[in-house]
């Protein structure tokens, strides 16, 4: 038996962790340390497809290309491009930390159907949004994302509360 | 008496459009009709701050730089590049669109308080998730923007369904 739904509400499909997830987010984990090694907001992203195909990758550039619209996630789907919505069908979103409401938009606009992410534990973005939306939200919660992101905050605490809209 | 609210469930704002909206929404428009000038998707955007300052402009970039992020509003963003959260406050977001649920959340991350949009006939965003964080939504129902949607979309129905994410 399922409980009922709407096309508006649909059930939040379970949310598991595959055991090619640890493996996939080190393409966004690499793209953080990338983006940190410029003096960059640590974040990556990446984007791979069912068939376990990496479509692109990307990271923020806040700092690098003074962009605002910029973060792992945005950045990752710009370098994709243009590309058929069915490409991004049992695709996964990667990315080092929960994404902000922009990028959760993106992902249901894109139709991604799955967001797995480094960890979420002092900033938590449109992971509601997105399972009301019926995508799969998976938070493998490692350390090694919450370093990344903490070294970054104590060394540019100002920049980083631009990057999540604080004054 | 105000019904009881919560943090995360703002009472949507009574939505009211303003004198400067139809004059405001015409930097917008003006954007659209140069997009479709140059063979782009037809939809522009402007942000207005609470003084009445144009803060930026910008139109879907799709077809001009193959970029599957760049809408009317998240290229207005950009163009505006990185500016203080506080400046943001009492904003207008204004598109010739309904916007999509990637700039609805762009919206909300950035701390605009309003949108104002030309039309919604055949698409709808993410306004009721807009309403959901407290930004008021104004349709102003103008034929002019319907008209421009709609010229694109005769001519190129196919990059219309890639923009909003359908097959
Ligand atoms: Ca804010
Ligand atoms: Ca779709
Ligand atoms: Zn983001
Ligand atoms: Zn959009």
């Amino acid at each position: 038996m399922h409980p009922p739904t709407t096309p508006f509400e649909p059930t939040p499909p379970v949310s598991i962790a595959l055991k090619s997830d640890i493996e996939n987010l080190k393409h966004a984990i690499e793209q953080a340390k990338l983006g940190a090694s410029e003096g960059g907001v640590s974040i990556g992203g990446a984007v791979v497809d069912k068939d376990g195909n990496v479509l692109g990758v990307g990271r923020n550039k806040r700092v690098q290309e003074k962009s605002a619209i910029l973060h792992g996630e945005t950045d990752c789907l710009n370098n994709i491009g243009r590309l058929h919505a069915s490409k991004y069908v049992g695709a996964t979103m990667y990315t080092t930390l929960s994404p902000c409401t922009m990028c959760s938009g993106a992902v249901v606009l894109f139709g991604i159907s799955r967001v797995v992410m480094g960890e979420n534990s002092t900033f938590v973005g449109g992971e509601d949004f997105l399972k009301s939306r019926g995508v799969e939200v998976v938070n493998l919660d490692l350390d090694e994302c919450k370093q990344l992101k903490k070294n970054f905050i104590d060394k540019y605490p100002e920049i980083w509360n631009e990057d999540i809209g604080e004054e």
